[in-house]
């Protein structure tokens, strides 16, 4: 019960450290008969992978996957999926200088004293290395949702202080920050690089929309689609708040101005507005989910800062190496795996549900 | 698997409409030899209970709770803990008008679409009446961590414009609102009464924070303590956003702002600040937890609006009957029991990493 | 984690002790829009319920069961289904005798050392009394099984050295040890009463079959057919064994015997023979699955035996009160309700294989 | 949920087909700090490797592990383990006579019912070839279980009509049947090899002896530690029944027979017997766990059967190739880590019971 699973019929569990022999992951429970290749996995991590831009970490890593089971001549079997992906640089790194000290905002000291031992290369297990996996399981479940017209665009909102204003989703891959801004995203570029240059990170937001959702998603109680959707996205590392719609903004408003008003639209009950994000009673009512994810500045960087060591000493610590200052242009296919492990985990659990 | 289940080791299953026979939950897990009365229990759904306040529904439930198990002699035994809440005055009420209309802001329409059938009376299971189970639920909770030193506060910290900007703990619950700033809370009073006046309602923000937690708690990768404390906390129907820490302000911020140095004091490792909000890498570092939820305004309004009929016609609808204006007092209880079991779930789950 | 949850989709929480105020439990997970009705689960009732023959305890429990949520006019909603049996005559007995006494093939002792506290009146919760609240869920999973033409007899084969040799599935509830074979069943009757008489008890073999299952039932590996079946059969407190099909009579056979050849029968395919017990590589095959249980003779009898005190003092025992002689007529509808909660929970998890 | 994960505290999730590139598992929530080392492992893989006597299937597999992750300096850090094993002669072999035929006893018929689609090649998922990842697992619980002075000793107790008359421990390993008689045991070799030649197969029976385990492992009504284990152990596909302590002997006995007396010896509450086979009320009682099983006959068998093709049609098939004409000797080490992985798992989560 390490945490590493995720879902219950679609389930994910991932293994690996950021410097070990490989990271992987075995997909139980996914449906048979699904076209699945190589390059449906690989594309979608090669949107995560490093090195990509010049806003991200200059770490080399082909993060090439291999498919070792659950796959028959093109098609899924609905046997386990065995994913590898090998580690291609993990024996050449120096890490003793940060053996014995806690890095500011990283897991070392809390992974130490929980577990009374850590593998301290890079991070070991709590190195956002691991979310190559969720994207890789995120893929398999893409491709099987597309099936049913479901569709998921994370794309960056802010960085800093700067906002994008317009919305052109053709501009997000068009960019080194992922945002459908393309004038915002030369001021984000230009940004992150002057950080980057002087050693400092910045936070930013991301913003996920899910379109083609059936109405009848997530379960009364505690297994509510925005409680299920906070806890997939709240696991990833970086993310520090999230928001339903109108979120943080329904504070200040009143009960008529933020209820969505019913309509019917095309044969199909609707709503006028989408205050709620798509959600009514913890259930998806068919609109396009939307939330808000508030993603903090990495935690690596290369301005010294005060810390201490596992004895207890005092020290200052620059954490050198190969870094991102801006995580919004990598956590977006993370974010979007996340809610696509979510959103088919509950397709198949609302299968469940007899209709005589 | 509707989602009413809750917890791993301390697992809790609750059950009931609005207005059936009765609403109650089953404990499982709950350690044995634990001092447990019936009032530690009614002390909590006291707090939770309507008609309160002048800012709160009248509607008549005492929510008296009775203890069918799992206590032997004034002590938990091990085995599990039935709760029965008999409702009062669930015949009472014609709920005709609503059998066949989609009220706008409510699960009406979802879950008549998930199930193809609904309890129309008072919402039924939708309603935010099951929040009493999880409210007994949490008082048990709360029980067994006060032993470990683990206490919850939760508090309103805006109700509209009005911002509370002191914070004395004492004043919580000596003002309706539930709020630290004495000062603010009567603006808010007022703020409510016009409103409900007025047949509207308000949104607000509640803050919690978590004291005493050891260092350890929560999971690596898709367990962790923030994930877990989401998927618990979003899972109030009202709760449309969820931040940790800094939050949503980490976006402006810079790495060398965010990252908490660490120090040590009184020959504990400690934090000089706390911008992670008590979390490093999804584990307990020993700070307090802080987070800060964003409540919608109520959907249950007097004041006409638009929707549709089951049959898809366009209607008016005003929800009339007694309802709540801001729900901020009244969810305070209920996210504190969902951070109680959140944390004693975990607390016991920790207990499983064996030290040789 | 107490152990009172079973199920995945059609999931059970179940509470209570033998002398406290009452036993109960929730269903969480059941399909929506199944008519009913207080009789359907109260007919599985009385066919579990002490006092009704010869051979059975006297003990006065009407076990009457009273729906509080889940069931809206008639139908099942999707929300939780909780039920009550409140205990009749809990609190007229005197325990003390057995307060600080082990008594032999009980759980005293291990209840004792695993929790260091247990409610000792009648066992508290490791009685057999708990077995009501799986017959009440099992009538439900029977009612929505029977929709699929999914159907449970279970029958005495054995008790003691006598021996049933033929079948007449209307013979079983015609006697009181409901064996299909009403020659042996006198038999038994008059066995059983004679060790009655002697203040001992006496073991015997109930066989389960289930017919009208469909091909595909089950999952590869760890949650075989059979396995979970096992599971299901073995936690009745009372089973001290379990095969399937040819069973231990596998153990001398050969290959040839034992594989069950193929053949197309009504244009469907079949197999020649059942030895295999209508389960093949942990899967449903469209035959009727077959599995015999080994019931051990009931451990209260008024029998001197030796025993320990709680402080570790030699002492002997006579277990006084109103037992059942053989479990075997009693343990029946327990052993077709687990079947019953095994097979809906799999043919709900079926549903969420996806076939394009 | 296609059934690959086992454990809840202690979770192993498998993947891999007999003829595909690899099989392997994650393990996640293994205790921290253990010492565990690739021999640890590939012992026990040695144990159940194909081709090691004259009675197992001269397959040519090695087996060879490789540890991806997890284990840092020789010590496991409570980061989930992942374990890798390639197939060696995976694309060698011609399968195309069994693509459209299902073989009497095996799944083919099944698997194709249930997912559409199999992956033919040795039975794929279905194939025994599975169970080198549950002794990869087993493995390391056992290793971890060591601490705690458990261990676990399966052998072969019948083969055909050839029972084993005598116990010697340290005779298992000495000869190819795993049997502790050393007479009994050329017998049986005798019988194994004068099937075999016939192109036939035959059953036997294995015990298991679980020896060192604490007082209190297991939950009370549907976790029972005798539910448990039959789940783990019938999930291993050749077993077809199980039984505990007297087992089905108990059909014929008297319950003053079959109480065990409790004792107290060397100051530690006992038992005079152990009919009960170290298990009451579903709790370890602190004597060794007893249980024996009934293995059925592999039906892999050259001996020309009647069987039908996926289109119907009526066929013959002769199963040829290098399979086990008996499989006690190789399920012995399975039998063994299904053990270790139900305890480990239970020990673990008898650790959430706090005693203040």
């Amino acid at each position: 019960m390490s945490g590493s699973s995720f879902g219950t019929v679609f389930k994910v569990s991932t293994f690996g450290e950021s410097h070990g022999p490989a990271i992987g992951c075995v997909i139980d429970g996914c449906p048979p008969n699904i076209d699945l290749s190589h390059s449906d996995i690989q594309f979608e991590l090669d949107r995560r992978r490093p090195g990509q831009s010049s806003v991200t970490t200059p770490r080399k890593e082909s993060d090439t996957v291999e498919i070792l089971s659950g796959v028959f001549e093109g098609k899924t079997t609905g046997a386990p999926i065995g994913l590898l992906i090998r580690n291609a640089d993990q024996r050449s790194k120096d890490y003793s200088n940060i053996k014995d000290v806690f890095r500011p905002g990283h897991a070392d000291m809390t992974f130490q004293e929980k577990y009374g031992i850590r593998d301290y290369r890079g991070g070991g297990r709590s190195s956002g290395r691991e979310t190559a996996c969720r994207v890789a399981a995120g893929a398999i479940a893409k491709k099987v949702l597309l099936q049913d017209g479901i569709s998921f665009v994370a794309h960056t909102v802010q960085i800093g202080a700067i906002v994008a204003s317009t919305f052109d989703q053709n501009e997000i891959e068009n960019n080194p920050v992922r945002c459908a801004d393309s004038i915002a995203a030369n001021q984000m570029v230009d940004y992150i690089e002057r950080l980057a240059s002087e050693g400092d990170s910045t936070g930013g937001a991301v913003s996920l929309l899910i379109r083609g959702l059936p109405v009848g998603l997530g379960d009364p109680v505690f297994d509510k689609f925005d409680a299920l959707l906070s806890h997939a996205l709240m696991s990833i590392g970086t993310i520090k708040g999230i928001e339903f719609g109108e979120g943080f903004g329904a504070i200040t408003m009143k009960g008529s101005d933020h209820n969505d008003s019913f309509i019917v639209k095309d044969d199909v009950i609707s709503t006028e507005t989408n205050h709620a994000g798509g959600i009514l009673g913890g259930i998806t009512n068919g609109q396009d989910v939307v939330c808000r994810l508030a993603i903090k500045p990495p935690s690596s960087i290369s301005k010294e800062q005060k810390t201490v060591t596992k004895a207890g000493g005092s020290v200052d610590v620059s954490v050198t190496g190969r870094h991102d200052p801006c995580i919004c242009p990598r956590v977006i296919p993370v974010v979007e795996s996340m809610a696509a492990l979510t959103v088919l985990d509950r397709l198949l659990i609302q299968k469940t549900i007899i209709r005589p």
